[in-house]
């Protein structure tokens, strides 16, 4: 079942950062494994952040490997967390930038914030914002620095901020010393169970019902760790497969799921 | 047999994007060993990217070792993906550009692909573009990062995207982490069957049929492992042993290739 | 109890710098362990750099692992030096600024101190003031080159200047030969014995005593060793937990501390 | 015998190129060892440069250890070609200049070159061109980048381009991955055989022919290998010591080969 | 005894930079151990340096561990040079400056000096003039080079330069081929000896002689290693310690030494 | 006995460069071991570079560990050439240049004689002119590019050029690739024999004959290994020992060789 589909999003005060944010929940959130539990601890934190007992700043972190569903999970807390003034840090816009100007646009995003009574900050992939390529390695160290100071400073008087990030590798920003500004962290896991597998098939729906037992039955044999970004995308190249037999999708979703290496058959 | 030649190529539209494609295509497509179905699968891409169905962006990339004809195949798919927006990012554009300046000017082309509903984007050479060096290594971070943040994030609603990208260094892309912004990555193999070299040899027309089979009878002490474009660079040379005898030319091809170690004697 | 805690803190003249030093004890100053006798060896100091018979320089650093406690302790040495002039260096104002910038900045806040006869600057986290990251490692040299000669010339004639700095990583600033221009360092300890978590539990506030009595008899089969930002910050997620079970919140706080590792079971 | 003389030369047209390729050749080409071999197999490719049925871009590279005369040779070949449009590319002209100035230097004169129908093109130096060094090892990217975009990117249509290129360091240009970029290379090699010495030594006019004879008998006794350039250069400090005793100037000369390293003798 | 103290030191004709040297000499000079051999060791270089008859530049420098006075007995020996024009070269004043400038200012204190008949030129902690730290390592090489062409380069016939610098690293000057830029090296050593101890002890004024006695009791049951600088700072600690008994503050101070770990007992 | 002496150099035609020449010959040359026939060969080169049957440019290094004289021998080469435009490039006068503004002086001293039928030119120290320090190591490219461009490539027609260098460090010029762009090299030694140390005491009048005699026997018990300029630096020392006992005069020299270390005594 889905917890959050975009389709049936009623749009009444589509802001601007709402747009930006469901751009990162292109397929909804589909309710596999753990996802209500791990957006349930995720919304206690939203909570927190808006009680007036507690700091007032909280930064929260979601990682995972690459596909694993950090982008979409995290836009939908920022989304859900309802706060006057949501903002989204985007790479895109910053294509190009100086180091400085960069810093200079994030740092004027939380002066923004400021302003406000309650706020949220939706920051993706945080090591691709700050040009990290473990070639090198490098990292723009302005950036790091400007992350650091605006996540480990507090509003002034009578402000609340909540800050939700995402990561595909936390062991750099532990060694970064960036992990430490965070007040929670939140992984994110890959797909190993074949319910899960089912599930997201199910609702996919690229498939017929018994193109799915077909692949489940198959899927037996062997082992599958994917992410679900990954899955949802492979299950695209079947949605243009629509005229052929359903024998040669069943195959060709093997395959595919072979090839790209997340099925490994058992000898 | 040829399944596109530049000769026979009637241009009704010439839109300047369509001969900056051609100008990789130089020799037209020879369809040797797996070539029709590696175009197959490439088309197959460019309809799913075209599928109202599927994720509004698709980033596809061509990849293989030098010569072995990834620009042209991903040219010819750019060609024939007919949508109505195509467009080339070309190194030899930026000869001296700085980084930022390079970043703007790619920036600026998914900008105008952007505006039409149906765009294409043509990437060749991505280690190139950014500058990719093994001694160092070096590599242009900002324009990697600007690479990744474009492939990475959605057009506006309502529009769709494809990126076509090639690339010689499969593994470099994949350690700088660009290789999971590709939703499919398709490899182009060197030609190593002798049967695949006589098709070459024929559709070439550098030699004589009677000298061909020289060649091949010559062919068969050995291993043969190259790239096209290499091969039919080196029938370019004999193009000009016109008035030279038929045995010498065939010896002097065959020492070509031995030099250039893509041919290898038995022992 | 509490040494001293920001609510029943009387403002009388509340220059700008001492609200920016009260950002930095949020939470008060509770007593646990060698509190006391840290901040009255701190008082020692802020007194000899008042003394006309003593140099007329004198920099104190406060250093201790990540969440120890380390700016708070240090804010307040600053705000109770009683001095004319006391003046925050605070990274959050030079987000962006390039190395010299940065330079000039801390310059000119060391100039007007100058100006004061009795002058006071708090420097806050010296490695992140100076960009300093493990990995290259990188740090900014211009603003390390500044700090030096800031730090090791005198005021002038007639001056006398105290400057209170922090650092989570000592051995840095001594391999960067920074460490030899403080008169002298204190250095601040984790929570270990579990009458200091019991009297940081108690002042908290965040749980019932009842409930405090639970935690202290899961702890004793184990070990701890942890922050006093740290601990008090996961105080603040009992907070949100009003309405739930006491066993469950008890449960709850246990499995925290766990989770992040400060706590130890013995087997 | 000289294969090209300086001397002898009839200069009807005098463009620049020519007198910027002729500052190449000062002592023309000495006709030993393999000389018109590589000289004939050097026209053959600028003959497949000029034919209409070949690719209309070919790069040839000529490469050799230093003072091996391939910037004579590449010169002359680059003369020979009688392309109606022929450029220089100097270092010379370039001192001090910025990685980017130098990009758009070398850029302007390939598009200079692309408006005449046949253009030739001689860069001379390739890794002095690019600022390599092996210490560090350096070299600036962006002229890289820019040879190798420029190297490898097709004249417009109808035009043809012959770039002839030099190098001390073939395996450096492999590594940076531009060697792939040239259609052919040729390699000079350093004078090993006494009857290539006694050639050059008769050319070179600046021993007597008793000298000359007194000197190749001493030379039986051992090997000699060196570049031709370095060989004339020696001979030069033989015409300043005219007044001189003939065995004094053969006991010089052989002191000369010696001290030099070129000239080894057996035990 | 003192050799210099600036209580009693009679300010004449104050030029600024007298005034800026006496900055490095807050405490005078305690003629401790072999002080005043160095010290008339320096003099006859700076007499040597005034002679008609030698080289007319010569480049001192002082060198030893941190806290071992260097910069106090450079300070001393500029003043006491009695040469018409005396400049400090201060690296406050270059806070934040990029390397040419610093290179720039650095560079007109020469041109000035050589204006004038006799000159002295005192710069302080060269390694730290050309920003030099060991992490990398780093160091200003534009500084370095200008260094070292101001140090090895006459001044204009009839005018005789004396310039005075100290270091804290010789290994690292050496290393960079700028102590062979200097005429002399003087070493100064740290206080090992008891009796240099009880000299420092007693001038400085900080115990009383019973407590001195006491302290010196103690030490002899293990090893001193101190630079004078350090151990007057200790001292200082002492001075706001007045009210406090005796017994205590001789305590106080062992443990002090001990702390510093420039005390060891014996076991 | 003296080759050159500034003394008796009468100067009828002082251009600037002669002024500058000389100020590297501050004590003259003293003709010892081998000085006449290092500069009777250095005047060969002169000579050659003259001569209209050679080269029109000519490049002579002059090479030799610090101290040796290098600079003060090139300087005397390039005095007595005698050509009618001779200039010193000097890096005093390029202190905090940048890189680029570095080579476009050089160049333009370059451009400046090729105005000349005649010219000579004078670079002192290339490795400090390039910025080469071992740490790192670092050089400035763009300058070594620009040193290379230009001792490599030819003056106009009818111009001939001499360029005389020093450097402290062949391996470094060798490794750079730089080496190969000179002509000819001569390396200088070291004094290590008795006589030799005799001979340069004798010219310097720094000792007695009498002291001299007594230094010399008691060097007879040991080994010297020096440069000239180093022993005739040492020699000013005892200048300033006018009034001082001839016995202590020596002991006090013997002393200073030994201190220095290039004096060791035989066990
Ligand atoms: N339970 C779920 N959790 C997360 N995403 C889900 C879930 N169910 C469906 N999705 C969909 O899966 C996609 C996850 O993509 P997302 O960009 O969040 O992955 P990611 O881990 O950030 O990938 P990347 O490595 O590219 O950053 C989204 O389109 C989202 O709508
Ligand atoms: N089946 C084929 N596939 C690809 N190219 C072909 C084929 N048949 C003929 N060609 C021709 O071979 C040449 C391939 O050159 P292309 O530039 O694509 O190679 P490449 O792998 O990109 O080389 P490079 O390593 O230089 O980038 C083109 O001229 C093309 O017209
Ligand atoms: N005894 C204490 N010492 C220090 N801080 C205390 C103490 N008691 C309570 N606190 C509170 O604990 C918090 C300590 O936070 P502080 O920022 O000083 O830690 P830190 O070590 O600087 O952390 P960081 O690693 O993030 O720099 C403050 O909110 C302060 O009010
Ligand atoms: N057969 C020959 N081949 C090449 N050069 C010759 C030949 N005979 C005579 N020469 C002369 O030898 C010299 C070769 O110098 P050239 O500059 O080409 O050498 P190079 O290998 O480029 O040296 P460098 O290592 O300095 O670049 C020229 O002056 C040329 O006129
Ligand atoms: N004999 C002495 N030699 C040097 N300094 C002395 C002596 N006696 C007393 N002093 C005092 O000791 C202090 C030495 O400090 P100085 O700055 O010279 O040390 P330093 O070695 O340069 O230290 P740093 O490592 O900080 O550069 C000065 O205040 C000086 O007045
Ligand atoms: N035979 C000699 N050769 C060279 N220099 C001599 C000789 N006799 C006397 N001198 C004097 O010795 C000094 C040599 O200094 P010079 O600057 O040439 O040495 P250097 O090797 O260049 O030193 P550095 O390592 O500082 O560059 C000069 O003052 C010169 O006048
Ligand atoms: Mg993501
Ligand atoms: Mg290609
Ligand atoms: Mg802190
Ligand atoms: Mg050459
Ligand atoms: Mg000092
Ligand atoms: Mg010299």
């Amino acid at each position: 079942d889905f917890i959050y589909s975009l389709e049936n999003d009623v749009k009444p005060s589509l802001g601007s950062s709402d747009e930006a944010l469901d751009k990162f929940i292109e397929r909804g959130i589909i309710n596999w494994g753990g996802t209500r539990d791990l957006m349930e601890k995720g919304m206690m934190f939203v909570k927190q952040a808006r009680s007036p007992e507690t700091s007032n700043r909280l930064c929260l972190l979601l990682e995972g490997a690459p596909t694993s569903g950090t982008s979409a999970l995290a836009a939908y807390l920022a989304k859900n967390s309802e706060f006057p003034f949501t903002k989204v840090i985007n790479s895109r816009e910053m294509v190009g930038f100086s180091e400085s100007s960069k810093c200079q646009r994030i740092s004027r995003i939380f002066d923004d914030a400021y302003r406000s009574e309650l706020s949220c900050i939706f920051m993706n992939d945080l090591e691709h914002l700050m040009g990290y390529s473990p070639i090198g390695p490098r990292y723009q160290s302005l950036v790091l620095d400007a992350m650091y100071s605006l996540l480990s400073s507090s509003p002034p008087d009578g402000r609340k901020i909540l800050v939700i990030c995402t990561s595909k590798r936390r062991s750099v920003l532990e060694e970064l010393g960036l992990l430490s500004a965070f007040t929670a962290v939140i992984r994110l896991p890959y797909i190993t169970y074949h319910q899960d597998v089912k599930l997201v098939l199910d609702e996919s729906q690229a498939l017929s019902s018994e193109e799915i037992d077909a692949v489940m039955k198959d899927l037996k044999n062997g082992k599958i760790f994917v992410g679900v970004k990954k899955l949802l995308g492979l299950l695209d190249s079947m949605r243009v497969m629509k005229g052929v037999d359903s024998r040669k999708r069943v195959a060709a979703f093997i395959n595919l799921l072979e090839d790209e290496g997340v099925f490994t058959r058992e000898q």
